[in-house]
């Protein structure tokens, strides 16, 4: 078996999440895994670095496969080759808010999740009265005025080593919601605000919990220190509202 | 009655262009008189600065309207006040892919189309397999590789006063078909290219046909001097394919 590795970029707006579903409603994994599967004849599964959810963007997503010798040759003889096939075939079968931006073979070890060091997501809001209808779909449009340094200073208290258990929807009672969240970077243009959150890792829906309560501190909604309340509580309910999912991108996966 | 100027964004997938139509199909022109007709409870005609073709986007459009002093007053008592309201009403009742980036009160002899120095318009390409999925509906994706040397050099000979007739569709017989095209950039990057074409005046289809010229000397499919027959003999037919109408864009129009 030979391992591949794949970056995916998409427009996640009518898609019920990057993870394959038993339910209906069509998912990035499923869409790649069915073609792979078409193309080779065999039950292809790939892992994916970060299960996006519904409504939510990749810029750059990670994902692996695996492939059997005899399903490899039918692309080509050497690994370059079959790579250059992969990329082409996807990218003909695929519909075009999926598109495959990079196949190379990967060492046997490599996982997409599992190898990961950290995770960049970004999530993009438009100031008031200030919209741009070509990024309408691709970002959160505010309905009021904000502070930028509000934002700035509720996101310090979320930096660094936590449990985000009141940051996150559905946490199993079992596995740890203990996270590093490295940085947040807040950068401001004159139309847009952009706020980029990279850690080792992040819980369900983590990234818009903590947008929508960094946009609430910016509104003035609640302060800046309310933050720390909802870590030290775990308290969800204490948190701010879930950013909606078509504000936000996964930017790109780290790895060494 | 006073003369207003305001600044329109939009994406023009959806609508069958700019200007209003007797026939079906929804046009911006259309939908923003409707609603500054409905809000005045008169007729406001409004005038914009370019008639960009079905499919085809602005990022910043110009136009203008006149209201009476009654329509005027039901906004508020003074220009500031009215330019704001108007603002903030048609930005409530405009469709999201249409949004008005700015209402100001104009000068008496202000006409958005007849007093523009010039228009600067966008065409847009991504490179082959560099598709990015967040643009797909506002480029063009190529399907070959192209030499940006030869688009250059092709660009080069377009550029100048000259009888544009062989880069438009349906010229009329009687109107000059002869414009200054003042420059055409071509910015490349790692994934795209950029061609921006600035000129006091644009035929009907003239950047798409142009665009599809320049890009089929790209492709090698002609000499960039092929460029030069065109203009000599005004033969459409000897020009390239016009360019879909989605990579392009109004960017903007220039005023003294």
């Amino acid at each position: 078996m030979s391992n591949y590795r794949i970056q995916v970029q998409y427009d996640g707006t009518r898609y019920s999440g990057w993870q394959r579903q038993k339910s209906s409603g069509e998912t990035i994994q499923g869409k790649i895994e069915q073609i792979l599967s078409r193309l080779t004849e065999t039950t292809v599964k790939i892992d994916g670095a970060g299960r996006t959810d519904a409504g939510v963007h990749a810029l750059c997503q990670t994902a692996n496969f695996r492939l059997t010798e005899e399903a490899e040759s039918l692309f080509g003889e050497d690994a370059k080759k079959v790579a250059d096939e992969l990329f082409r075939l996807l990218n003909t079968y695929l519909p075009e808010d999926i598109r495959i931006r990079k196949v190379e073979k990967a060492g046997e070890r490599f996982h997409s999740r599992l190898s990961a060091l950290g995770k960049v997501y970004c999530y993009h809001l438009q100031k008031r009265d200030r919209y741009n209808v070509f990024e309408r779909k691709y970002s959160w449009q505010l309905t009021e005025e904000v502070s930028v340094e509000a934002m700035k200073k509720a996101a310090c208290y979320l930096e660094g080593r936590h449990d985000f258990k009141g940051f996150c929807t559905k946490s199993g009672k079992k596995k740890s919601t203990v996270r590093t969240l490295r940085s947040i970077a807040i950068r401001e243009t004159e139309d847009d605000i952009y706020l980029t959150f990279e850690g080792d890792g992040f819980l369900y829906n983590m990234v818009r919990i903590m947008t929508g309560t960094i946009v609430e501190a910016g509104y003035g909604r609640r302060t800046p220190e309310s933050v720390q309340t909802v870590l030290e509580t775990g308290d969800r309910s204490l948190a701010g509202e879930t950013a909606p999912a078509k504000g936000l991108t996964l930017e790109r996966v780290l790895y060494d």
